[in-house]
């Protein structure tokens, strides 16, 4: 055994309580952020304390399944035409042969696509609490094996044919869903927006419109219309062992906000929130506080339940820093302002 | 002053070495990488290994500036009609507006967009040795203030328009550059690549055509086709102090490979790196030590010179991983084998 | 009735013959091209030419399916969760509703996606012979209304949600498709290659990669990789009374080539070819004509089949002309000279 | 000489009157659409009366520059170091190669990029009253051969290397324009809504928010955002001779709404409008007509002139149509029972 003998220290902090409700949990949680992007800290909190006043912050968890996309390839289009249209009838095998490879992986949904003489499958598994890529990536090696045995004219390309797709921006994500697809939504009254955020309903729905939708669109995004959410994904992907690279497609999301009479309706979307509560980092003893800090140690006999209940409160933490920002937007001067103040009040000693 | 406490420790190591040859640096040096994913240094370490088998990896810095975007209104297309024919006149006073703000801060370019009453203005600044992400937000405020007053038809809407864009994937950070735009390429002997990555030119090529480029293209990927550049880019820059969230631009990026008679020619080109070697969390004895270790202390009289050389190594990590990784994927069962063999390998004492 | 005595008459020629062999047809074409750009016709049949010398084409329509989204919404989040939940068990309700609203229309896929309190629903239906815009709005309209009635905390908000999507290039009709899938592909012989491109299959292939792939993915394509299949498919829906404004999507879609030994493996992938052979602009004479020349006048008691021969026919033109500006363009000041020279040859008389 | 004797009759009709005011016209025109889906007739006249009842829609053209990228190579990046440093300077030297292919043809701006070793450039150049395409590949081919001359170690790859891009979507051409970028807005009292348009501002803003700004994101759309910019902008190009394909990257652009007191803001942005007054097509006789017509037969001495005139008239077009559309959403059931009655109505006689 090889020992890890250095370890990068990254700034870490409880903040909140935000009240959450929702399809996982119904209680006041301490969200653990670590950055080197200390102002952030101020900026979740800020929100959370907004979500708490309107009655608390509500989080869906509307589907899971990790994904993993394998690549072959035959001489002819021709080729894959039958193979293609039995391909559905074999998901009952092909269930089988993943549920061989671990106690916790079912295969859930099988996508296909044909391109000229290259085939690409990309499988969708649940993963119990992991967050899951090693899990496919062996299922889907065994699927690999099995189907080139069955049709002898397949041959192996690549078991990741990055239609899967890991740590990369993509529309197939968002469309088809990767980890967990999560909205956190709020009703957040007018008096809320004034007093705890100095702004009103009616500025943050007119920004939310003119820089996140329009200007994302402008920049080029894709499936993406947010202000920030890398920012919350990575620092709470820090603390609590998660593969902090998964935030490049976890920040896909929108945020949508309207009017609704005087009060604002707030919401963050994301399609491709990847997280685990066992796996690679979770055992570090940081990891292991926080995790049971939050309530979301592994449950013996329901598999997947604190993952999704990680799941919601990381998207809660992103809704919290989100709304912050906004609403520091949409006041000249202040986002300066308080960058200034906040990292000299939360500077790092040495 | 407020204390933390606490921190969030990241499993971390130097792998190498690697010889880097090109535009900032013509030596061999060791890559710190902090990660969960500990399987990542073995990785990293033999693409180093490959290329520093091949006379090394040339890293060429192309381009720097880092950019934020402000977003204004007037009344109508035709008020900004105008405005938009004599901006560039203008650019001699934004750069003096730019330069008040700070010593190493200097306007570098503006480009401008208008959409019905809308215009964003994204401003490009060289930022000296730091990333830049509170300089340029600092100027923009002042350039903000200084048009309003200017042009009274203006009305603020955000002094960021996600026309940046920060920490969001898009198009216009690649076609625009934001950071360091940077190419890693080399000439890797047939030899090299059957000793030390056990396969051969030809499989490199075909499968990054296959996965990288097609498999990327059918993802609905945006200017950006790659294996794992994201992986490389978190754990250089949580080793380093970086804004990891910057990874979510960053991992932006194309792996080009083509066959040069019988060897292999591999490149990976970054448009939007961003690394600072001065402000948040460089000041972490850690990130000063691992700053010192590879050379990349800020060097007084020589703005930016520390952090293109940082660039430049970081790169450098992205290209090892890469060829790695797919030299790995061409060969059907390696990629499985070597994850759970390098995890027990490498698993992290407690 | 009001009668309309104008027309845009633009010149049409057929060219060919094209051997097209594979799922739909099994003979000689000619191409019908309607276009005020005529270079194009020699440059259709110079591929026509090719493909016939390498024993045809071969053309394979993998899916079929017309689209229509309809857009609703909730007061939250929470109040779509179960109807996402039951959405799939209503699909043969659903189908029954479809079924009612005409002879030719079964529903016969629904996706849907919640965004904060909006849900979308994207229907996909066979539609026969017909593209199917007007059968598929009307479906959709009668879905609406159904939903509505009996989830009365859903509010109507657009009969089309924009994730249909209809003429606008996006990635949701390349992930999920829309009107026909098709490929087109042939093993073209070095010989050919060299008699009758004047190119090789070795320049083909580099310049497909550098061109096509690489080229669109820095151009911030969207799932789309082609040099040119909008030429074709305009022309051609032209001449044969399609609704030219879906060329916007049909045109997305990637072209992929690879040496096979010393030959050309050459393809052409389309996603969304929306084709019909009645509906709007089908009773014009000389479309008539055109679908009669083509065999592709409708046969009673075998809806869909004559659309489907159209849409591989067509794909068999996008090959045609996609393979021949490609070999223009692997030499050095063929596509200048071929454009002067033939813009003499096909100058129209007044 | 050869001949065409046969032509595609495509329906035509001139609608309006649209009141147009702004930057290249202040009169009222009639807008000629050549369509096989005549309801689109009614639908843009509507259109039409209702921005004539709002004191005209103003149009601006902000940008004209047609483009044309070439693709070259060398063997590594260093090699291309040197070259992108000095691009810039040689800028005058490459307005003389261009301005010597033609009398109206103009080099206005260079972009390049790097990767790996390949170098993309992309040139805008202004062509007069030509859309462009065939002085630009002309002017492209001639700068080609002047580089490889000057810098022996770049190698050909293609005249046309997909970043112009033509006739394909992607984010290049709204960032950094092709063609012409237009913008057309209108203030729409509250009353003319109602009256003209059986809505109100309200609604148009929320249907325009919910549907074209987050349906398109959804869709995974790139910069663009609009319900149907292709129809109007198809019928227009093939009444007035355009090369209809390139409505597919036309298309692209952007529907903006906001509510401003009682009263409607609407805007629609397009960045690449690709139109001309000579060139194929233009001698054709009913294109002749409708030139005139509209006032845009080219003016001696004035080049450039007659093609922004008709590219404002188009975008106006493009309004009309687009508001209507977004009207006729916002009432259940009236776009399926509009089309039911206009189709009846407008049958055409054979």
């Amino acid at each position: 055994m090889v020992t890890c003998l250095e370890y990068a220290s990254v700034p870490m902090r409880s903040v909140g309580p935000l009240k959450i409700v929702g399809s996982e949990l119904d209680e006041d949680v301490f969200l653990p952020l670590a950055t080197y992007e200390t102002p952030l800290w101020a900026s979740v909190k800020r929100g959370a304390r907004a979500f708490s006043a309107s009655g608390g912050l509500h989080v869906t968890v509307l589907h899971e399944g990790m994904t993993r996309s394998i690549l072959c390839e035959a001489d002819r289009t021709k080729d894959l035409m039958h193979f293609s249209q039995i391909l559905h009838m074999l998901q009952p095998q092909m269930e089988e042969v993943v549920s061989k490879t671990g106690r916790f992986v079912h295969l859930q949904d099988v996508y296909h696509e044909i391109l000229g003489s290259l085939v690409f499958l990309r499988f969708e598994m649940t993963t119990g609490d992991a967050a899951g890529h090693n899990m496919v990536t062996k299922a889907a090696d065994a699927l690999l094996g099995w189907l080139l045995e069955r049709f002898p004219f397949l041959r192996y390309v690549s078991v990741s044919g990055n239609l899967c797709t890991d740590k990369k921006a993509s529309a197939v994500n968002g469309l088809l869903k990767r980890g967990k697809a999560v909205v956190a939504d709020a009703l957040v009254p007018n008096s809320v927006c004034q007093r705890l955020l100095k702004t009103t309903p009616e500025k943050i729905v007119s920004l939310n419109t003119k820089k996140n939708l329009i200007g994302s669109i402008l920049a080029g995004s894709i499936r993406s219309a947010n202000a920030h959410f890398a920012n919350m994904l990575l620092s709470c992907y820090l603390a609590t062992g998660q593969d902090g690279a998964n935030i490049v497609e976890g920040s896909q999301g929108i945020t949508y906000a309207e009017q609704r009479g005087k009060d604002l309706y707030f919401s963050v979307s994301l399609s491709s929130l990847i997280v685990g509560t066992v796996g690679n980092g979770k055992d570090l003893p940081f990891v292991q506080e926080n995790l049971k800090k939050l309530g979301c140690l592994p449950q013996p006999g329901a598999p997947g339940k604190s993952a999704r209940r990680l799941a919601a409160i990381i998207a809660g933490a992103v809704a919290c820093g989100e709304l912050s920002l906004l609403a520091a937007q949409t006041n000249p001067g202040e986002l300066v302002n308080a960058h200034i103040h906040l990292e000299r009040a939360t500077r790092i000693p040495q």
